[in-house]
């Protein structure tokens, strides 16, 4: 299934893509794509719905984040080799985890904003996995079952707050609309395989990032297991899973988003986002 | 007014303390303290309610976090310069930011849990507040009428996981219980000045860390103007500003926390926590 969420920002509803690529609305059935809606249960009993028969919501309408109530949005960094290579760095030697605020979460193809003092906004297309069962910790062999879905994140980037203002990522990582998320869930049984999808991102129509899961550092199984050491996950928690090649402070020489930029980015079978950066209007 | 929450842990009603220190149930009023309940209007209405009118809460009934629906639970790491110094660190040019996990966030008299794996868990007092009117891009002058009030928050930190575990800090921030906050949030009219409050933190009845908010590096007002740079602050968040000198870490020889431990600590007018360290039970 291709779960999602439409609507004015902070009102959306839930909705499911049919086979002919039409939105249809759950919000007769469910109250959010969230907390356990996203459990094996949950999702079944969505699966157990026939979309012909749901109200079709018209085309055009805005797509929200295709999660709701999320209570963290982690992030794994310097997580592709090849990535950690082009901004100088080591392959660390177990996983980066650091926390965007949840605050920064917005659809899919609204506007970036670039936040008052910004030098350096960066993009970063990343797989995101969206836990479906509380996991605490949970054995790698077990991790999977603990997801619900997989979608698409641009995990947008000031690289000035984030490097250059003392010390911890967090403050280059949490300005709002830097976490653009979705266009849609797509459940796990539609993803045979999460270390094997391609990642792409366009800047002006040029291409910018390239890259594919299977050159990941730590895979998604590994990263639930791992982070269920140090926090319990629960459902409608966010993990974007590190950025392949190609951001704009590795490029020679760096090139970063300004206002009237556009970012198109998408993952193999999980959609695609576009977004027009603009001044943050405050 | 001192507001709280009571009740068995994700189902805490809202409260009050009376004039006598009795808790009086706020559930017929509000719904919870949390969200719009934070904002200047809402606590005005509070303000108009007799508390002696209210319910009674038997004594006894257990402490939840003060807090409820927090979006972002937000830390200011070596933020008093005495603090700085016993770690070993220098003091920061500009706030160092970082978050816990909301998860971690527990009553303060709730068991503090050691994870598995745990070899350096450490005590933090600190001084927190909580953001009452949404916060973005806000005038030092301005920024304090967007605090709804303080409380007591205990930084618990498993030093192990982090700073030798691969960078960022998350990773020992966020295990579960590592966030007493409470006992009650105290509003903000009843602080007379938040940068003149006295710490304090006892393990095993002996004191550990002794310490004054008028020490901080970065006083209340600069930090919510400062993060709401950099991430807009929503009612419900927490910030945590910083913890005075006499962690674990800066003891000869370092010493760190054990299953059996009791916590105490405390800050000046906002009330006290007592926690027994416990192994994780999973």
């Amino acid at each position: 299934m291709k779960l999602l969420r439409v609507g004015a920002k902070g009102e959306e509803r839930p909705g499911m893509l049919d086979a002919g690529g039409l939105i249809r609305d759950l919000s007769g059935v469910v109250g959010d794509i969230a907390g356990h809606t996203l459990s094996d249960d949950g999702l079944d009993r969505l699966r157990g719905l026939d979309p012909v028969l749901l109200p079709e919501i018209p085309a055009g309408t805005r797509i929200g984040p295709c999660v709701g109530r999320v209570g963290k949005f982690i992030c794994i960094g310097l997580n592709y080799s090849d990535h950690a290579a082009e901004t100088g760095s080591k392959v660390p030697r177990e996983p980066i985890v650091f926390m965007k605020a949840t605050s920064a979460i917005c659809g899919p193809n609204d506007p970036v904003y670039i936040p008052r003092g910004a030098e350096k906004t960066d993009w970063e297309v990343e797989l995101a996995f969206v836990i479906g069962k509380r996991a605490k910790y949970v054995a790698e062999e077990e991790a999977l079952s603990h997801v619900a879905g997989y979608c698409v994140a641009n995990d947008v980037s000031e690289r000035h707050f984030q490097v250059e203002r003392s010390g911890q990522w967090t403050k280059g990582k949490s300005a709002d609309h830097f976490g653009p998320v979705g266009p849609w869930l797509v459940t796990r049984d539609e993803v045979a395989d999460p270390q094997n999808l391609g990642l792409w991102l366009d800047v002006n129509g040029e291409r910018r990032q390239t890259g594919s899961t299977a050159t990941m550092v730590f895979g998604v199984a590994f990263l639930v297991s791992y982070l269920s050491r140090f926090m319990t996950l629960e459902p409608g928690d966010i993990v974007a899973t590190g950025t392949p090649p190609g951001v704009g402070m590795g490029m020679k020489p760096p090139q970063f988003l300004r206002a009237g930029d556009v970012i198109e980015l998408g993952v193999e079978g999980l959609g695609r986002q576009r977004q027009v950066c603009m001044d943050d209007p405050g």
